[in-house]
């Protein structure tokens, strides 16, 4: 009988699992509104204190842009996750000091160093809503007036912002464009790495656990934020000082179990949860299956222009990391879609918020919007297709390392404030960093080799999907044969200079006609085609203009059917911050299968087989067989936990988030999904998606009894 | 509260399965011994009817030679996995009635259809003890002595019991042959398949879901036995009518839950569980990990002479399949030993086992078998190791048959009685069909293929590893390249006559001076090595000769050491009627995993992808996503459970074993442990051995749902 309880109590859980999954990436103006279920599910302080970001707890949570994070020290101590600081333990290590392979840990602030080039780190400090300013009158406006105007406005008020030195601003849209928030950070530029476990913990189980369940990944490393002395954001200087946060985590030694109330605070990316049908329908019967195909054709090219062993491939191992994770990710997404029935479902939702409006005559409004955004998201997928082939096509590196140089000489013609985003004086370092990087990935027989698959699909396209311009300066006809192509190629690869990084750096000063006189044959493909992409440009600004005018009808509709149902509908993920709240809770990825919600020391043992990525230190192994738990042991599933499960709603962006107990007590970083879940950021659904976090008894075990971090340990304020 | 409680429980579950779990393949006459044990795990029946095989339910289990099955009905029917009854159902297939895609139903005696050539049903008639007979006065004897006594022993016990017409009789060593059993079986020869489903349904999830839980297989089919009027066993006839059995099983249409009490009686093949020390090294450091590099070098050399799509390849697809399985097994076991340090646990059970011998003057005795065996294993181990690659280079086919062709022109020399087995009268059915199947399994080039890559590893082996009399026969020596040796091959090929079936049959009947005179390379091959081999064979059989009188003594040091610790020892599994109990049980596989005991209808849903060998017939799917479960609906698991879980003790033969409930009702077929259970052939792991069985509720849905076949399940005597 006590059998038969556990799994209908298994069962019972995966099967209420709809009832109970929290889903919602809630902005924290949103908490006070839903303070009684957040009550109900277990927090235990009030929900209007999450609600103000420069408050605690949210002032301590920080974005690394790209990654979350948060203070766990008076003195600017930042943890995040492993994979978020990575780069910054790769930039500093040598063949000498191998700090991948052997974990960094400064014993004292001398010993920091400074994270790689670019990194940052993002203090919020004020929020305000721009709204009014940034939509006034735009309903009589034409849809390219629109779309103008809304930038302009946005750069306007993000251009004010940024008259304080030191800060970073953004106009961040919610709702599809109904709603506009200014965000005012203060940016520090001065991130040194404290502390990064070795790879065979931090990167425990690598690409092949990657969104996998059981994991024991020590996803978790540590930063320090440095400011001048006079507490302003400055570039390094040996004379910084640690930056005092207003707010930081204390940190739970006790951790959580299961059912129990957790949140997690951090910024994630993007979202398609309110995508129409027909957009849905168009990313996972086209596109998706497309990219499938490409990305596969695509990786073996790379593998056979740079084989195993080269120099070449040095240069290529991260964008096939990136493939591969891709490929493995779109597959599952389209597997997951299947089994949910993505489609159908989105088909549903429509005909129920349809039958909601019909129901109504005063709702008549959000129809005509509904109608009018299907028709766009149609058109818009079109266009898409039409031009999928022509933008890998154009795709070399060198043309489009041209492309952006010489749309730099034009923006430079005018104005700074006028110009488009991404070519501003505010974008500049980014955009210099871009031009440098180029050589570290780039191989002209490996581009070429990618340029040739290209070319040969968009030569299969029909004639409405080619593109005239670009066709005549190629030669791209009928006659043209295979080796005829490869001559003509080697040529822009034999003529070109934009393959030196000085001269790159050099063009960001040209003006279009130096660039136009430039005997170089990408700079020429370039200017040749400059017109047809602004004009394509246009186009999308205008749909985008459209789009302006009738998604934010559209949301307000969502927003209304949901409140009937007693919901409150959150924005779609923009880069912001955000809170999702819920418990930790296994699942049933599948019929016949449970996920428990914690992993175990002992779990490392058993995937242990000395070989990357499952390679522990043999002084952890060491530990865990003498079950020198210490302080960190849970009775609960008799070990140390190492991940744990839960039914939180996150994704990319969230990586490095705080996970919170009820009472906001750092528990936790949140660093994955499921592989289950690699769809929910399409439609969430409850029974399958989890998101993965590692434990902070984990972290703290690691660090007492393997690397020796008690320094740091010390330094937060660790509570039972 | 609840949820923590659940994973508690599945935690408490995997963490005490070593003391519920049932390790044990028992003799059905060991039950009464162990009745109060099998009460408390739940057993309704008297523990003593168990015993009896001719009684109820003993005398409903038979045995189709490789795999168990059981009488279901008064009138012969026998139900069986759908893998053990596939063989008739593709014999009977052609492109215009293919049966294995479209399964197969006789509506009435008529339709039902012969088995294929060679099936036989067995039903256990008699069982004696005949060790004395057997092992009188072996003591005294010298190991080769002692071999050929038993042997010509155990050979004249079989003859004289197969005296009686249409009997087959076996004598059975157990616990290494301190003990020898008479069973006398009716052998019904006129076999016919009544029903099978579709290879989408009782093969659904094909080698992809092999060894693997969750699972969603239909591995159930019916045959039905056959006598003559009188009764009698006999080849098929019109005249034949259907066997009337003593006993047959109740079916269940309410099944299991978790935890419930459960049994299967049936007739595992072959374990290893008392294997010495030596042999488990011998095995999972060297045997093992060889084949792993062996096997996958043959599959790609298979693959490239004879590649997909090409007539060769039809003829070797069973090879590969059973090449890939072996590999997924092997590598299983080798995965497995290592998770559970199989090698050390042997270790220190043999340590522990000699603690207690030295506990106790009397017990020294059993230390020197125990030394002595060791030094066997090793002694046996190394000649293993030595003879490893000349026997794969003596491979080829048609040298493989040319040896038994000679061999049996020499048996035949000497009177029946006195021949070695598999070349007695009784033998030769078996043989000439062998004979037969070379035709569909044979292609020069591929065997030539393979050959080259057997004698290539071969030849780089030590001296010591060479056999002189082979090297000479086939010219192997430092001097012959690739090519000389390739020629060499060819020639062998090409002067053969024994790819010719007529030919091969009609050898069975020459005399040694005949083959010898035969211009056949492959027979010339074959008499150059008789001497050869016939020494080996009798080095083997002095070892084995030692064996007889060391492992007796081994199996009841084991005995009597268990029994101390209040444990039966069960003997090693050989074919004969075993019965296995416990409890329906999930289980954690890995740390952070688990399985459910069941899996459901939903679950087939969930896995279909339309292809093979995920490709449910539209109408199940139909009536699964009706939710028309009919009367098999379990409320327990919210649907129609498909397979399930219990932690039952089975090897291969097993399959097709009756899985019975309490009350000896059948609720199941065992077909398939799981993957983690790889290795309890040599080691039963409580916490991780786990045996799938298809759930009789699953049956009678699809008979019922899906192939309308009412009939059958009116014939059974169907329960609730």
């Amino acid at each position: 009988m006590r059998k038969s309880a556990t799994v209908a109590a298994l069962l019972a859980c995966a099967a209420s699992a709809p009832l109970a999954a929290k889903e919602g990436m809630f902005t924290p103006d949103q908490l006070p509104e839903i303070a009684e279920d957040l009550r109900e599910t277990g927090l235990e302080i009030d929900a209007d204190a999450l609600s103000d970001l420069t408050g605690f707890p949210m002032g301590a949570v920080v974005s690394l842009g790209g990654c979350s994070a948060s203070f766990v020290s008076e003195i600017g101590l930042v943890v995040t996750n492993h994979h978020c600081a990575r780069g910054s333990v790769q930039y500093n290590s040598t063949a000498e000091n191998n700090y991948l392979e052997n974990g960094f840990l400064a014993k004292a602030f001398e010993e920091e160093l400074p994270a790689a080039p670019g990194s940052r780190i993002y203090v919020t400090t004020a929020l305000s809503d721009v709204t009014d300013r940034v939509r006034d009158g735009i309903d009589a406006m034409t849809p390219t007036e629109r779309y103008d105007a809304i930038e302009q406005r946005r750069k306007d008020i993000t251009a004010e912002c940024e008259e304080k030195a030191g800060y970073r601003c953004q106009v961040a849209s919610f709702y599809g464009g109904a709603q506009y928030k200014l965000i005012e950070r203060l940016e520090i530029r001065d991130v040194r790495i404290v502390y990064a476990p070795a790879d065979s913990i931090g990167k425990y189980g690598g690409d092949i656990d990657n969104w996998m369940w059981p994991r024991h990944t020590g996803d978790f490393a540590f930063y320090r934020a440095y400011v001048a002395p006079d507490g302003s954001a400055a570039d390094y200087s040996e004379d910084n000082v640690p930056y005092e946060p207003e707010h930081h985590l204390k940190v739970s030694a006790s951790g959580l179990k299961e059912g129990d109330f957790v949140m997690a605070a951090g910024y994630p990316g993007s979202t398609s949860r309110y995508a129409t049908l027909a957009e849905v329908e168009n990313t996972f019967s086209w596109s998706y299956p497309t990219y499938v195909t490409l990305v596969n054709d695509w990786i073996d090219t790379i593998e056979e222009a740079a084989p195993e062993g080269s120099d070449a491939r040095v240069k290529y191992e991260s964008l096939l990391a990136g493939l591969n994770n891709f490929e493995k990710n779109t597959r599952g997404q389209l597997e997951g879609a299947r089994r949910v029935g993505l489609v159908e479902r989105r088909a549903e939702r429509e005909e129920a918020l349809a039958a909601w409006i019909a129901a109504d005559d005063s709702r008549a409004a959000y129809g005509e919007a509904i109608a009018g955004l299907q028709a766009l998201s149609e058109e818009s997928a079109t266009k898409a297709r039409q031009a999928f082939w022509y933008n890998f096509a154009t795709r070399p590196t060198l043309l489009s390392t041209a492309q952006r140089l010489y749309r730099l000489a034009h923006e430079r013609q005018k104005e700074d404030a006028l110009r488009d985003p991404g070519f501003q004086d505010r974008d500049m370092t980014f955009f210099r960093q871009g031009m440098q990087a180029i050589d570290r990935r780039y191989d002209a027989s490996v581009d070429k080799a990618q340029w040739l698959l290209f070319l040969d699909t968009y030569m299969d396209e029909p004639a409405g999907n080619r593109v005239a311009v670009f066709d005549k300066a190629l030669g791209l006809n009928a006659d043209l044969d295979e080796a005829a192509l490869s001559a003509k190629l080697d040529a822009y690869y034999a003529g070109t200079t934009l393959g030196d990084v000085d001269t790159r750096l050099a063009l960001m000063e040209a003006t279009p006609a130096e660039l136009e006189a430039l005997d170089d044959p990408f700079m020429q493909l370039a200017v040749a085609l400059y017109e047809y992409e602004r004009g394509l440009e246009a186009e999308g600004e205008e749909r985008a203009g459209r789009a302006q005018a009738l998604r934010p009808a559209y949301m307000e509709a969502i927003t209304q059917w949901q409140r009937s149902q007693g919901l409150l509908t959150y924005p779609d993920a923009n880069s912001t911050l955000r809170v999702t709240y819920g418990t930790v809770l296994g699942g049933s990825p599948k019929d016949g299968m449970a996920y428990l919600p914690f992993t175990t020391l002992e779990g490392i043992l058993e995937k242990d087989t000395g070989e990357d990525p499952f390679n522990a230190p043999e002084r952890q192994l060491q530990e865990i067989r003498e079950k020198d738990y210490g302080k960190y042991y849970s009775a609960e599933v008799g070990s140390v936990p190492v991940n744990f499960l839960s039914d939180l709603d996150s994704t990319g962006g969230n990586s490095g988030s705080a996970t919170l107990n009820a009472r906001a007590e750092l528990v936790g970083l949140l660093f994955d999904g499921t592989f289950e879940s690699v769809n929910s950021d399409w439609d969430f659904d409850p029974r399958t998606t989890r998101t993965i976090h590692v434990d902070t008894r984990y972290m703290l075990w690691v660090m007492d009894k393997v690397d020796g971090a008690q320094g740091l340990i010390e330094e937060m304020d660790v509570v039972d």
